[in-house]
């Protein structure tokens, strides 16, 4: 008999966690991020040290503006479908079971690109270590101190 | 055309990563977890601040004595099989894409046992926040000080 109660606190059942869509960087750096939908499945379960969100990429998007972070540590292991993971070392196809993971202060930056037709789904783990900055080489900008910025510093 | 290309850093194919079977537990505790085997992704890529592991449960498998932490914050998400959580609000079977959480400090003790004829498969993430104690409400041992003890400090 399949047992169909709920799950309860500690267990989480991901379906039932709001997703938010979107992102919050300035135009003109937003569009190949806004079909990106995440669920901060950490948040929900009370985690406080680092955050887990449950990530789809829709078909084209970006999992962000290629980074990297100062002080946060970075994990990310691909569930569902395909996603091209660009790097300093080149492009490499993730399938599902594949991982990847940034070392804080590491300056090779990485982001995810869904170039396949279906979506999708990957787990990304990232610590809450304070006054972390975000570096993005590709575009004039960085976020340091709360803030997304241009490269000399000024606020966008 | 598919790439066949081996994937390296900052990509991993768990499949290269060593596994480490068993546990460290003192005896009479080990049974139960000998059939337990890790993978530990996070280490291999060099992250720090928080471990990740691939975990596998053989049938009949125990993820560890039912335990909390007082200051670690940890999470799991199910891949493959399924297990069963039993904490103080009782059991509940994870299948996979489920995920659970463990707030440092909330002292409802928990582990996952694999009850059924398959191999469970499972992503535990865990943070290394310093001097961390562990508690295993239902035998006498406590980890603290580096080491695993009875309930009154007594080294095993």
């Amino acid at each position: 008999m399949v047992d169909t109660r709920p799950l309860v606190p500690p267990a989480l059942d991901p379906a039932t966690v709001p997703s938010r869509t979107g992102t919050a960087y300035p135009e003109p750096f937003r569009a190949p991020c806004e079909a990106r939908a995440k669920q901060a499945l950490g948040n929900e379960l009370g985690i406080q040290t680092f955050g887990v969100n449950l990530v789809r990429l829709e078909p084209g998007s970006w999992s962000s503006q290629r980074h990297w972070h100062t002080r946060q540590d970075e994990f990310v292991f691909v569930l569902e479908g395909e996603s091209t993971l660009i790097t300093d070392v080149g492009e490499q196809l993730l399938r599902p079971g594949m991982a990847a993971g940034f070392p804080a202060g590491k300056a090779d930056a990485h982001h995810l690109v869904n170039r396949t037709g279906r979506v999708a789904v990957y787990l990304e783990v990232g610590d809450r270590t304070p006054d972390d900055e975000v570096n993005y080489p590709d575009i004039d900008m960085r976020h340091a101190a709360f803030a997304f910025r241009r490269k000399n510093g000024e606020k966008y």
